[in-house]
């Protein structure tokens, strides 16, 4: 931050020069790359959901010089269907990474009135090692944050933060399930013990990885007035490029989200963003063999790792969590990348440092990691 | 807001419900509508940003299952070239909505250490009738307002902005130019009578309306390190539905914006609205021509309201701000859309409830406007 310490400071508010970003993992522009560092899905989305983009781009439903449904009814609607939810209990945004930044500012701001001088106020619960985007958000809008550590199995302790949460005023619980990046999920049970430990505040479940075999709690909504589930059209729905996140809820907390989308931005989805993933939602078939691809491809690639010696952690995930036990996880991945394939190291918190994180690919992609990996190791 | 007072509060967090969030023109789906409502672009895009987006869509430059590039660098040179800066002194964002929003949080919340009890610190210097949007910022991070009045003329009061600003600590200016909705523009002079007078905070002019015979500012950013200009593809450039807004200022500003933007949202521009942006920038020729029918057809709509009697503002804008000196603005509002005619009426400040801001259309759009008034007024 050279320029917090030089001119910028009288020009910068405050908090920016604090705010500690997130980090995206790279994306490069290399042909023949295998890109297994982002979580992305390596098949392409749903012809349909590109024929629909195509005609709103030729100005079928009004051309692109007008502005966007700001409500993205017609969306709401197709994804509502899907899940026997109604459009009132779904919102949509510029990617659930904003979706998740607005329900951060409209759910988790508490101010403790104990405090003395006034600071963060109540702390939002959170697994130690998770997204590591939802402490960027704390640090965004003033928000404490208490991590709970996953246990030895790198699980998250549902029981050890339920306890938390009955014992002092919180914020609310934020988590990952599946959480990223080990790729465990956790049973809806686990779920539910977790709105009932925290009936007063939100239980925000960030499933951007759930379509690979975890179990949703969007099932649970009209029973929790505390739930908010976030989903994301990034990985299962093949559509990163387009940036569309979902949260599901009770009208009361869709209703908080659309107050701070509306003092923020009216149209965060474009013409294009609404018809291609209104169009994604309505091809299920494709979906459904996508997803399966992925996850058939997640067990060839989890035997292959094993068979180099790898130890790998359960995954219900488009990708999965490695650690070689002999070999050191940053130079793997640097060699990794030598030989042009991609996954991503996390240098912190030390306790993950060994694993590497690589996204499933095609079985073709899996096979070249595999074999590069094998030469490493020889 | 009645969830606030009912169900609701234990899990908004308290700024939610005090929220008063902005309101967009309405975007109804009726055939046949001569929608002159909200300042959109009565012509279609350039064909090349058309083809640039269905190449996209096909994944010429890598599928849309591949996320975008973070910091849309191939856009942010094309719009540096267009005005002979480099990419690092470019922002973009989803919209001039999500820069602004960026930028209020970046340089506009500025701590006054004096008050007692710690509440919105030093206020943010705008006119009293601008872009409402503005307001609503300040209400969502706290930010206090403290609007000029515009003078008898409906013009911004340069010289008592700048005296205020010079008098006492302020969080930074911010103004439209050309001012919404009355379509005024401001030279080049006063904008700098403004840096000059507020060196050490932002000065933020908002030039969504620039490219229809204003004088932009984005020429003074080597000069002036507290000059933050935006600008939005919405209006001159016909791109409303792909939501593409941009920031112009010194690298420590841009610098300040991205850190705000990688903490909330890494990828605002899907791979869509980057193509068709840069395509956009990269047709002059197309701009040049659309921008030229819109100023010829605001000086043929400004003669027709003035021969039905109407009192025309000066406008440097794609819209016109006129009222009638017999009729009520409300009502002809209303009967214009009984005739399938859209404008704006704003009911409040009470000083402006007699105008109705009226976007230039095409010739044609503007004839049936007029035919529609002389119905009424006969």
């Amino acid at each position: 931050m050279p320029a917090a310490d030089t001119a910028a400071p009288p020009f910068w508010s405050p908090v920016v020069a604090g705010l500690q970003p997130y980090v995206p993992g790279e994306q490069p522009r290399m042909a023949g790359l295998v890109k297994l560092n982002t979580n992305e899905n390596p098949y392409p989305p749903s012809p349909r959901a590109i024929a629909a983009i195509e005609a709103a781009a030729r100005g079928a439903h009004g051309g692109l010089q007008l502005y966007p449904d700001p409500q993205a009814q017609a969306l709401r609607e197709a994804i509502a269907a899907r899940h026997a939810l109604s459009a009132p209990q779904v919102f949509v945004g510029n990617g659930s990474d904003e979706v998740l930044a607005h329900a951060f500012f409209a759910f988790f701001q508490h101010a403790s009135p104990q405090a003395s001088p006034p600071a963060a106020g109540e702390p939002l619960l959170m697994p130690d090692v998770t997204y590591s985007f939802y402490r960027v958000y704390c640090g965004l809008y003033g928000i404490a944050a208490q991590p709970q550590p996953l246990d030895a199995r790198l699980r998250i302790d549902v029981e050890a933060l339920a306890a938390r949460a009955a014992a002092a005023p919180c914020a609310g619980i934020v988590l990952a399930n599946p959480n990223a990046p080990t790729g465990i999920g956790l049973p809806l049970a686990a779920i539910e013990r977790l709105l009932a430990a925290c009936p007063h505040r939100v239980v925000l479940v960030d499933e951007a990885y759930v379509d690979f075999g975890g179990e949703s709690a969007v099932g649970l909504v009209a029973k929790y007035p505390n739930l908010l589930v976030v989903h994301t059209l990034s990985k299962s729905r093949s559509l990163a490029g387009l940036r569309v996140g979902v949260a599901f809820g009770q009208r009361h907390l869709v209703e908080a989200l659309e107050r701070v989308k509306d003092s923020f931005n009216s149209y965060p989805l474009d013409r294009l963003a609404q018809a291609g993933a209104q169009a994604a939602y309505q091809d299920e078939a494709y979906f459904a063999q996508t997803r399966r691809a992925v996850m058939d491809s997640r067990e060839g690639l989890t035997l292959g790792l094993e068979d180099l010696g790898f130890e790998v952690l359960p995954s219900q995930a488009n990708f999965v969590f490695a650690r070689h036990p002999a070999r050191d996880a940053a130079q793997l991945a640097a060699a990794l990348r030598e030989r042009a394939v991609l996954v991503r190291h996390f240098a912190r918190p030390e306790r993950i440092a060994q694993y590497l994180r690589i996204s499933v690919g095609t079985p073709a992609q899996c096979d070249t990691l595999l074999r590069a990996l094998a030469e490493i190791l020889a």
